[in-house]
């Protein structure tokens, strides 16, 4: 049996995972371990880590790490934190492997740690291009991983021009689209309108056009978000649809995020507007295939968005670098140029299927893989 | 003026780094700051901070952050302390580019806090192969650094293929060269013969001839280091020339060295040697130029001794890929082997030079750049 | 100079040690040095230490230590980080007193510090009897602490009891009543209505006749916030007159709290209620001058309440065993209880002033003790 | 079943808590939970882990907590790094009571985790009286402890007098006395040469008259430890015996006394001298019973001493206040004291058992309280 440990540190995570860690349960060969930590522990990012059990998993550590403060000071510490404490946690596991998802700051932990203890490294969602702090993140962790699941072609080619051993890089596409492929086969059933009534602001109609929101902070502009958060909520009122809107995930600058969000709803501007903070992924899915457009730089526009054909205009750097199909629109911080791209991807209306990330069998494709690679060497050696 | 944060996390690192330390001390617009760290701090690894003093350095924060053990796991978990306060020093200092060096672990520390804080990163000894996981370390710190200074052409060629802008990328050789260089300028001084006495075993005449053994743990062979070191031993017995016996850098698996060591000692077969702990880089400089063979596996017998012109014979993976000059001879860990690569080092006698990790002119170069380079942006991106 | 350094982790710690703070910064015999910490750090606690600034301290350094979750877990958790950062800021500041104020969970780090660090300890606060993990925390640092600073008569007589050299304990009065008694003395400058607007709920007029509500999360009855504070609220509802309701301090089941209000509100039984976060001292202490009648298990109530004479009506287990003046009642978590309570007190108006708790000269009294003791003997030895 | 949860940081606190772990690991109605951490876990503190493991114990989790460089500054930090982990394996083993152990340091971790997480408590070893900051920490312990076991009368009512409630103070002797009885009733098993020879110096004959040195840093008196170590060494060179030398425990300040041993030893004063690391407790145990003299600061001479009837000469600050028996000879650190006092107890030869600190029976007394105790009220209350 081949013990192979997740390590799961946001709801983001999670969906990007889950796929994965429902192949490796099933699988015969394989016996999944599952460490949950930072923001899935906490409940005020929905408490991620009773859903993972809900879904059927059980959990071997718990490990908060995230120090208070949500700046680039606080993200380094709590990167620290989780290093301190994941060498005892693996020492505890001994996994066979470690699987680390994506690029954001707590899997540096992840990735360091294992590297460090000589446990082959595997990780998803490699090679890709992007902005913000994640762009180093990502590369780095590629540097340190032994085994390579990207989601494109382009993200595999990436990686191996970073000095890789072309063997050691599988391109499966994202684990995420597993689970999107799953809701649109199960297109019929309706919303879950209990979830979506949660949150606060005026109550939308979801039967009718309306917009979705979704803007995070970027950790390499601090101290900038209030003023982009506003460029969007200005343009999406001009507009005048109703609109969901999210609340940011916990970043560097994500508190200036959320406070330029209440500064527009304390001025009285929040007409239409609803706010939530998690939706289950489902739920969010089916909103994706529902919604006239998604604004804001979640990842989620332009890869989920990709699979569903969900209009998107991009805003900002966040997402600059990544690979997109054609449903999406780039602009700047800027009222109007939000303004002029929302209205044209109204007009548009759903885009078709594009399977850039993937087609709905990375999990099982990850799982098949770890269960075969047979011997891991774990001394890297840059190829050039 | 321009602030320029400079971490010291242990001798090995001070040596490299120093000269740049002091061509930035002396430079009118930039303000040297120094962070001593790890085993810098510690009386057990000499003490280097009070040497950083001597020198004339202020020490503006120290780190206590080694968590003892010395193991793979007290390695990652020493590298969380690291990365759990430098934030507030980096708050602290404000420095305007931090400076890491090489590819030890505390150097993750270092390059990540920096790096996720915003201030711009700049890294010396990029773009180099070794084994262990310095290998991995050290191109996932490049994939953090915004400036890179490496020490060969070879090395920058690495750098860039790892999609790092050539712009970024100043060849300038190892600043450790510039040391080098200057003691051998002084090449009439004589040995410090207090320093040499101090350690425990016979004494040798430095006068005639004598071999070096400098063998240190490779991480990634963790539980190895007792056979590893034997075989070398017992190859310099055969000898029977005097052997001046290096005690191992703090790493995983060091004290697995040091056992090893011990076990011989106890074993009665010291005849000739002698043990020491550190020595001043000048003292060891000095006898690099002296001694008929340095064996072992110590980055110095491929870098330094490329430009002294020192035998070296080389013994398994801990350097494998570095690029190296004709002074070295690679054999595995085999006692017949090292014998015979050592008499063939003896019967040759010292090198010709070879500038290839640089002409001693590094320190200046580095810090002219700093001082000259305006505008860092921070937001990496990788090239293709 | 004696270098005496303050660690401020908090709001409440702040306006307990500013008085002290001041009369060390005039004083010409020692130099103030300010830590802060924790809490005091957060924009979502109202940024004190900005506050600390804007009261002309200078901040020498800043520690990060809060993890997220405010459970019993992360509370250890937290004081665990400070731990870890204080003695690099003790070893850089190399102060000859360390200051530690009251009995919260980061006062822990701050004392053990100090004291494994041989430097001599001075507290605040110490000898009170209360509720909660504070009451472990109280003592123990007292068995930690040099110079004892209690604040009544019969907390001195209690860490004479616990084993403390009489001639270490110093009975000085509180130095939170030093500001009380100031705001006092200035009664003619009405309230900052723009504070008092901030917050969300309805707004309420301070002209006439309202209610306090000031309850925290009891550490020890963790898991038991919503009910709590559910009791208090539905008895308030009955009494009928505006209510200023404040969000609770960071503390191990302040989220339950922070639910039930959430709750209340959502359930739309909140009209009259006006809902804020922290106030400044001098507010807060006007409101205590003006209110009907103060609910809840705030301290101050008991504290400032006996100085300032506000009627309370003190609910639950948390400041149980404080001495306490006339002005309080004590009840139950059970609305009809309190209801009756707070009746009473509304009929009995506002209460005679009683120096228990201090006259006011504390801060002078504990800086002229600091400066005037010479020798501390860091050995401590248990009176019997 | 009642989870008991041991934190097994050093070598002295495994032999001090032993006989309670066997005999709880035999009661039916307990589960057993060990976590080993500190310098239990490091072979240059002679691998306790892989005793308590040899012991037929299973280890549920192990903390490296050690911050290299024993000083009071690491002692905190290592305290603050436990602190931050243990929380994470007390949620994760779930314990109905944690076992802590005595007053070192790393004891300060296992208590404030177990208290602030509302974990019921239990305190061997309280109550008594010594010098360095263990003295402090042991009495502040004993205000998070909800349960006591004290080794003698006069500990216990101490603890009382501390506030503490009667019914929770159970005088049952200290646990190490269960060991030293088993062994002095298998009083004809020889000595166990092998673990004897081992080490380094000179070798004794066991049979023959010989003195016993042990001596460990005052972390009090920091900075001083070449010069106590030095005058005891002369003062057995004087007395002109064999000596047995045993390395001194971790501790701040352990540096200099190794140093000064070193020191001494490499000054060729060592004739006649051995030198160990550490010595299974049944061998240091028939040591004990035989030696003419035990020299130096242990607990052990004044502890294991009275039930032995070892005659000891107590050096120094270290063990002022603790009850002892008529066989130990109190001197300051003065080689001329040192000398006329160890003539004086080899004179004398052994003395009777004093059963001060227990009968043999402790960890069966603890085991059954700890069984029976059904309720334990987490919110602590002093009693006056």
């Amino acid at each position: 049996m081949k013990k192979v440990c997740v390590v799961v540190g946001s709801r983001a995570n999670y969906s990007s995972i889950k796929s994965v860690m429902r192949a490796a349960k099933a699988h015969p060969g394989i016996q999944l371990q599952v460490v949950a930590a930072a923001s899935a522990l906490l409940d005020r990012y929905g408490s991620v880590v009773k859903l993972i059990e809900k879904d059927g998993f059980e959990i071997d550590a718990r490990v908060h790490m995230l120090v208070e403060g949500e700046t680039p000071h606080t993200m380094a510490k709590s990167t620290g934190l989780g290093l301190m404490e994941l060498p005892t946690i693996f020492d505890y596991l001994t996994p066979d492997v470690v699987l680390t998802v994506g690029d954001r700051f707590e899997t540096v932990a992840t990735a360091v740690a294992a590297a460090f203890m000589n446990i082959p490294l595997a990780h998803t969602m490699g090679g890709e291009v992007s902005g913000t702090i994640d762009e180093s993140i990502r590369h780095a962790i590629t540097k340190f991983a032994h085994i390579h699941f990207p989601s494109s072609k382009g993200a595999a080619e990436r990686i191996i021009k970073l000095g890789e051993d072309p063997e050691s890089v599988h391109v499966v596409g994202c684990p995420r689209m597993d689970l999107v492929a799953e809701i649109l086969r199960r297109a019929n059933d309706g919303l879950d309108n209990g979830e979506l009534k949660r949150g606060v602001g005026d109550q939308i109609d979801f039967d009718k056009p309306f917009v979705m929101l979704s803007q995070h902070a970027v950790t390499t502009e601090f101290g900038q978000g209030i003023e982009q958060i506003t460029a969007s909520l200005q343009a999406l009122r001009r507009i005048g649809l109703p609109v969901m809107v999210f609340w940011p995930n916990a970043d560097a600058g994500s508190e200036d995020i959320a406070r330029g969000i209440r500064i527009w709803r304390e001025s009285g501007n929040a007409d239409g507007m609803h706010f939530t903070k998690n939706l289950p992924t489902e739920t969010y899915i089916r909103l994706m295939a529902r919604t006239a457009c998604l604004v804001g730089n979640s990842s989620s526009g332009i890869r989920d968005g990709a699979f569903i054909g969900t209009p998107v205009v991009n805003v900002g750097s966040r997402q600059s670098g990544r690979e997109r199909g054609a449903n999406v629109i780039d602009v700047s911080y800027d009222a109007d140029a939000i303004t002029a791209a929302v209205e044209r991807q109204i007009g548009h209306g759903r885009y078709d299927m594009d399977p850039i990330y993937g087609d709905g069998t990375a999990g099982e494709a990850i799982t098949r893989t770890l269960a075969e690679t047979d011997e891991i060497v774990v001394q890297k050696r840059i190829a050039y």
